[in-house]
């Protein structure tokens, strides 16, 4: 196995809703509509993909839970480069239908910081520290 | 905002465990241990980081809830190179500690593959399909 995540798909209750919040809101490309039942961002290195939640339950298992609590147990996080862009973020999340759960702040580690939630509650943190460094890429160093 | 997504961050029971299935397991690069309280390994272009569940909710918001369904909504995929591939690293992950949620088999969509969980009952889906293109530098073509 490489070391590799390739997709990232998140199950989302109105395809046209969260369609609009990650395309025309938070501006990710995509060429695909949610009349094609699937919707795919390329973004830089990974992919995240939205798909209705119930049918993605039922791509695991015909008889797997679609149920969810309001923790996922899992977070997608963006390094910004700077403080302002995580404020700037924070605050378009929150404009275009998203939630802020976490206004910005210093925060333990030294970063600054916020969350946000999509409609569907999937949570990001926004986040800036001068200790990340970025790839050329833009994809981020990891040590 | 880019489009990026910089760190898939997995809330774990027993970061010890879940170090021991992508590290030795699944064998994910990292140079941290578990004494240093996270994980994070390089998966080409994002990172996939493990910290303990409870730890994440608390980041979120001091009261956000740490209590978890079965479905976490959010699923991630591996995209192997052949069905053989696909086979082996279901075997892998059922072998270290992962479940078999849908064994490999062929999918409506016209590819090959099945789902296994981690530890902590994280969702990956291993597939293969040769309308899948790869960049260069391993990361999915998205059209």
């Amino acid at each position: 196995m490489e070391p590799r995540l390739h997709i990232v798909t998140l199950g989302v209750a109105d395809l046209e809703r969260s369609y609009q919040f990650y395309h025309h809101g938070l501006g990710f490309p995509t060429t695909r509509k949610p009349e094609s039942g699937i919707i795919f961002f390329q973004t830089g290195g990974a992919c995240l993909a939205l798909y209705p939640a119930d049918k993605l339950a039922e791509d695991v298992a015909p008889d797997f839970p679609s149920a969810r609590s309001r923790f996922s147990g899992v977070t997608l996080a963006y390094v910004a480069r700077s403080k302002d862009e995580v404020r700037d973020i924070l605050a378009l999340a929150a404009r275009i239908g998203g939630k802020l759960e976490k206004p910005a702040q210093d925060l333990f580690w030294g970063g600054y910081g916020g969350y946000f939630s999509d409609p569907d509650g999937h949570l990001w943190e926004v986040a800036y520290s001068d200790a990340w460094k970025f790839q050329p890429d833009g994809a981020l160093v990891i040590e």
